[in-house]
């Protein structure tokens, strides 16, 4: 199916419309924005992408993906070495920096064990988490895994093969979002945030 | 509001974020898939989107946007001079070309008068419309505008400026679409199929 525009310029719709959250339709009207905006939007962006093929890299020590070996949080020395994150993905771990309220220090699991998609342990980066868990410098492990079923086997699995180690193993609180509204919540929130619920004042 | 990633996929990010239909929150989702698959996706995509940068032009003859100053469809002698396919903008050209029905050529005019927007008919490309309409090649001038009423009032414009040349001027026609269901539809769109009903059989 032929645009009439150029080979170049359907082969970059092609590519756009491949990324999550684009199909062919979005990623047709954004490569139209972007060439109609040539100085703003079309050669910045063809300058960022070149700039990023060329520099992104996956964190030796945790596994976030940044602009150099070590990144901009593991090189941080006012990130607190005691508290751990765990996260399941790159994603997630962003998701947290945004809120601004964790000064500690993470490490990306690449996944969840899943039976289903056949992810055992062997498929995540466990190793490091044991050693790092292991050693003097850090007092908690915080695991901030996703809610369902795979995460909360995670987690498990986790707490169990960090019990002979001497840190403390928590993870995220689950109860009802802010902004939330109990009638649109499912029942299984509901129940959480009831079992969990503080005593106040 | 930093991600804990690096400034360059940071500024990859800011700018993904300004494409329409992408907001800060695909923008990063899009920006982590592309750098999660390096070779399949981040470098086609810087590639890409550097030879659109050098190649991208708009067409000197209808202002549709190709890789060379002569469009695809102006330059292939195949395409029936004497039909002549107005639309608003560059996507809509596109969309027409999708359909693969159409074997004529176009003139895009770049807007449609708007008193809202203050588009007169000096801020569209006319003068070659009218030239052409004027030209012995053309027979027929098809209207293909949207049906709001910005775009039938440039529709009658257009039909009374072209009303001194000898070519049919029509326009597209308005009834249910394709896999539409009437009680879906607004009133105006049922009216307008009604008062163009066709004859069976």
């Amino acid at each position: 199916m032929s645009d009439g525009a150029g080979k170049e310029i359907e082969r970059l719709i092609d590519l756009m419309a491949r990324l999550p959250g684009l199909g062919p339709r979005s990623a047709r009207r954004a490569v139209l924005a972007m060439i109609q905006k040539r100085s703003l939007m079309l050669e910045p962006l063809a300058q960022a992408l070149t700039d990023v093929s060329a520099t992104a890299r996956e964190c030796v020590e945790c596994g976030n993906i940044g602009t150099s070996d070590i990144c901009a949080i593991c090189a941080d020395p006012r990130r607190d070495p005691g508290l751990l994150c765990v996260v399941e993905d790159v994603s997630d771990l962003w998701a947290m920096e945004r809120t601004g309220v964790f000064a500690g220090r993470y490490h990306v699991l690449g996944g969840v064990l899943s039976a289903l998609d056949g992810t055992g342990p062997e498929d995540l980066r466990l190793p490091r988490l044991v050693a790092l868990a292991g050693s003097v410098d850090v007092r908690e492990v915080i695991l901030a895994l996703g809610t369902t079923v795979d995460g909360q086997t995670t987690a498990h699995y986790i707490a169990e093969a960090l019990a002979g180690c001497s840190v403390a193993v928590s993870s995220l609180a689950q109860g009802v979002p802010v902004g939330g509204e109990l009638d649109y919540l499912d029942d299984g929130t509901i129940s959480a945030a009831l079992r969990a619920r503080r005593v106040m004042g």
